[in-house]
């Protein structure tokens, strides 16, 4: 039983450190992940910036679901930035993703922590809350794609 | 105070029946959001059906976090698919969406209930469990792609 843990636990610490390759078949899969993760992320989030900006009307029903998205999303892509898939199919990352990855990795707990926070805020009800958390949760988005993302 | 909550009801009603156009900027936008989210929750999926088919070993913990993934995700799809976004950027999506549109939301509606039973299933830990609900999970994709996505 000892040994049967002990096979489980080095088993699990494979799945949690295994490249990209054992969780996607193929480079390529992993850019359309993370690509179609962040994409589907920035839909809802613009929604809330319209909400936020005045550009649409303020919907607290609306706005707590686009941010519960938001925070769920904002979990994903980070998994398709593993080691090797800097190539496999168009990409905007820079290298400097996987040159730098602690830093890299940092931007995405912001980015993270951010998107908690402004599904809190719109929980409330109140746009004032949504746009206080809007503005910092807009520039985790910003700062990580003026590094990391080429134009 | 009556007016008001009227005005907001009618403007609630107006962003539940919003044609696509206004949940998206353009059709193109549409088509991405849809086959984005389809492939962030096929690659979840795929890694449950992994586990299910006996190709990759049980982990309980990875096995729900997938299937919460695919639940949450299941529910997205769907809002990519309104009118006018039978074309705009490359689609597999037959016409027959569009004219067959109760039909479709029934394959959707299933897949939704389908992925809540799988995440339901998952959650108990039980490979037989996972097992028996993936199944049903895997039909509820494959009658969708079979009647509405093309080769």
């Amino acid at each position: 039983m000892k040994a049967l843990a002990v096979m489980t636990l080095a088993a699990t610490a494979m799945a949690w450190t295994a490249p990209a390759a054992a969780q996607f078949a193929k480079a390529e899969d992993a850019i359309q992940y993370r690509q179609g993760a962040l994409f589907v992320m920035g839909q809802h989030f613009g929604r809330l910036g319209a909400m936020a900006n005045g550009k649409a009307p303020f919907d607290a029903r609306l706005a707590q679901e686009n941010a519960d998205v938001v925070a769920a999303m904002a979990r994903l892509p980070w998994a398709g930035f593993g080691p090797g898939t800097d190539k496999g199919a168009p990409t905007k990352a820079k290298p400097a993703i996987w040159s730098e990855q602690a830093k890299f990795k940092e931007h995405a707990d912001k980015l993270e922590a951010e998107s908690i926070k402004l599904a809190a805020a719109a929980k409330t009800g109140s746009l004032d809350n949504l746009k206080a958390a809007f503005g910092p949760a807009a520039q985790s988005c910003k700062s990580c794609h003026d590094a990391y993302r080429s134009k």
